[in-house]
């Protein structure tokens, strides 16, 4: 995933200012994986969010601010990791869980809802810290509404 | 992934009783989706697991519960989804939901956490139903330990 | 996509009645492409759909009409055309389709619906016949529903 | 499927004028989808066409106008989207669609016409939207001429 | 391509006949290559090929003769070389053709005749030999019908 | 096939000076496709096509003319295409007729020669039009000398 | 490349027999490394060499000695290694030294013989053994006619 | 491979001054494959090598006549063509070689000296001509030493 | 790595005396991993090696004692994991590995040892278990000649 | 892994310093394997680390000093290698030796320490020369935390 222009220039001015994801979650009043995937060039902003995020980076006054507004507003092409199956090791070990625990998920989620997917679409995603005594664990939560088979 | 016989056996037994994952994983003491990835040859049991599982699904008595107990209880080769990037619709929504937001995800495990990884080893995998008047949720879980990088 | 037992079953069985998929979509009081869907292993059907489908196709007196019914009625693994690309020049021509209009597509349909996807899932393809003096022509109707992507 | 700086520049001319392709292909006497495939570089101008969208654009008036008018009107390389199979979720589930429905429109296709394809040369795709209490459907049109195989 | 049974019956008893390609082309009164692809599974006989065929290669009378017929009747899913860029010398030199003289051969193609397709459906495909003192030469020579890219 | 700077120079000026392929190969003395493969860097010309050849394009007074004449001479990198199995469909469409009749293809050369190959190097390729009433056709006419396998 | 049944006796037999592929060779009059292809179903027999091979053999007395004479006789699909790429090391290393030497040899070769070629069909192959006290040798010669490109 | 900036300037000059591998192999007291091969990228320089091949072309007054030495001299990064199957017909062949001959070879080989490889690290390479009346033949030989399993 | 039937046999015999590879490795006078390598058809026994091992393991007065001794002592085809990129997580982790420390590998050794390579070959792996109060290590020792690029 | 203008500097900076990683380990207390992960941007750097790798390198009063400082302590994207199995002889050596002993080795782990992996994030690596009078030895040693799989 090359990171364009617009994704270099917010992580430069967040770094820059010393903001996690999770203070501009709060200033945008979104989860800070969805902040992230804005700055990424994954999602579309409404006109306040884009406004919002430039100010809370100090971006709003600058030349190009127009510019920069308008593509975070734009729909973007999504996906492009190259390699498609990534080598970074925290990337490649939630394609290395679908390898090994894919099928059972499949045949438990099934089971529980009958023929169809868990959407990636109406979907969120979530990062939580558990504390543990043995190492804390990073916590993961996919929550999409179930899409029952249409027939017809 | 190709199913072993154990696994067509297994399910198949597992159909005739009307059993499912959940009822599995009770007798078990364990997780559905554990007894599952069982079933799918993704996981290594305990003699006193491989055992459980055999009573559960009336098979303890067959002629060759022995040598099921002891593929039960091997080290298996994991993985093996064919293709590697599956064409099922549940399965790829989990490739798409990385390539969308794989990126995002591991700046904020990072922010969070510093550089290193979840583990997927040290791993849970949880299903959830989340009723919602829109359309019932799927809620999966993922828990894994997060492994800092070691220096030398 | 190889062909399970099934699906060979099924097919000789509608070759030797001298049935159409129109016919046994009118039997079944469904659509000519979904049976088809059903009968290479690409949809579940009800209790009843599988009855039906099985008596149209004068199956159900088999000595293994319970099994082909469960199997019908099973969750089936879904895709798996091979090559994933194919090579078969009807099928290619759909591919063909997306790689020169894809981006247009895409474009027109989020300038018409914002941020989000055509359902592959609360979907459905009709396939007609258009008399045309010049050559009648094929027209295929993918009708899904529009999903906006969620924010979080 | 990287766009050219001709792309880049007609895309931005319409962004800056507000205009949809709905409004481009009324100006053009042609379809939406169709002006949007000669903007991505897919499809070839007349002279008069290319005349007609680059003043729509306001565009005629520029230095290079006669350079952008001659490279609406070649012959150009379609195709190109990378990766082949693409990770955008819009434009991937027509690839999904092919992978779950493909056989099926193919028997019955070729059932209604016999041994032969749906052009995709001779061909329009048109993209409407159905109004739905339930959320709003996208409909995909594809109209392609059958071609039966010649034998010799 | 692996061979069908069919294909595999088919070309014994053509060798055991000791007839050629053209010898069967001349009986039923098409081209060798074209007999030759309905052999290989990639072309669709009338009825009165086929029985062309079975009584040229003497397996009209085989109990099987009917389903033989069948299935050269039926609508084959064409394609399928293993691997796609064939590994034999005498198939790959097409393969190499086309990445040497393609761009040219498009250009030729396109500035004689415009944005369009030399088809492959409506399309024929003959061999000859050509006797040189310098060493006999193939003469392969491909008739496709001009489709020009429709506007819609 | 990235264009080469030559590539670009070469085609501009043609096009600006409204010369076709089949003018330059005859003022070259050779064919329009070998001419087109030498501008697309797939063959290499003698000193004298190298002149003649910038001399019709009037780029022999250029100030680069001697790279340029270089560059033609040069023995190239040949083929290249990106993809390898390229997404235009006028380029695909010959890679589907070996995909169908490649088979058929191989034995009938074979049955008419023995075991060995058409040369793909001791080889020309031309392109006709052929007028008919029901659409006029594109031949295109491979010819390459048979080379017998040698033992040893 | 899957050993053919006839791979299997072959080798079987010349086992058993304690024959190496010098001695075939010496036996049928040609080299070491062609008889080794021919046993490998990678080069086609005259009558003559079939009979000889299967007489060196012991199996010109089978009950399918002629199918397999035909067999031998027969023109065979060439390569298919499988991977394309092999991962036996001995194989790979000849895969190696093209990507480490190619263009070097390319450009000698040209350099010393215009543009063209080293046919790999009018060609033969040579594995000697050069004693040295360092280790000895392994002295692998390739000797195929120099194809000089045609132009028309 | 795509060419570094040095591989570029080097073959420039030698191209200039109308020297060939074999007289640049004479003026360093090397063979021309591996002057080739230098020259490439793919080995590394002594110093005075290094020297020896600058001064030959004229280079050894550059500016950056140091730097360029130094790059001779590190050890570069090896391989690289692109795509890993080259399509250029000439480095095609020794590909083709290797599907054809490999298995055969491979036999040969471990016949004569045991379970092993030939080396491609203890390896040269060398190009001949060799004059016959049917076509002049490119002879080209590798020798290796023969590298036998350690068993530990 | 598909298992063939002798390794499958071998391993069952070594799973029900209840040996290990340690066991087995000492009994034979080797390293464990290398009796493993043998036993997965990896490497080539000495007459003597092959019949220790079939004793070791009970098979010695089997009826095919002596095809399996033959087997043994072959020369395997080496490699063959599928797919290429192993996705079970033990092996995954090697590839890792060189992802991640591959480039740094390379250069601290050629710093240490000049232009060339650890040898494969002429090469030894062991695997070691180092108690560790949190959590006990692997240690896996590779051990290989380092070879020098040859100059010619 | 193409390297990013920091890697680049870096080893520049290392090369007119004629500092080996080994020299600069020692300045940093790791070891020469990890400064050199650290330099290739796979690795992050503590502030202290990333100012004394600086120091090291006489690079720490450059214009853009705390812009190389802040790189070095970010969290890359690791991985990466182009084409992901390497073509670089030494690099592919590595691959090669788990195509061969991976199953072995996989089978010897899990012997020794139970269903589970070796750690490549709680990992080191080392590189030894080993002194031999046949030709001295690489030792490259993986250090790694055994991780058993947990159930739940």
């Amino acid at each position: 995933m090359a990171q364009t222009q617009l994704t270099v220039t917010l992580l430069a001015a967040k770094r820059n200012l010393g903001l996690s994801f999770a203070d501009l979650g709060e200033m945008l009043g979104v989860d800070e994986v969805w902040v992230a995937s804005l700055i990424y060039g994954q999602a579309t902003a409404s006109e306040q969010e884009a406004k919002a995020l430039l100010e809370a980076l100090g971006l709003d006054k600058n030349d190009n601010s127009i510019e920069m507004s308008c593509e975070l507003m734009a729909f973007p092409v999504k996906g492009g990791l190259d390699p498609v199956i990534p080598t970074d090791p925290l990337l490649y070990r939630f394609y290395e869980i679908m390898q090994v625990y894919g099928m059972p998920l499949k045949d438990v989620i099934q089971e529980k809802f009958g023929d169809g997917i868990m959407s990636a679409i109406d979907f969120s995603l979530t990062v939580n810290r558990l504390e543990d005594s043995n190492g804390d664990r990073v916590v993961v939560t996919m929550n999409g509404k179930f899409l029952p088979y249409r027939k017809w």
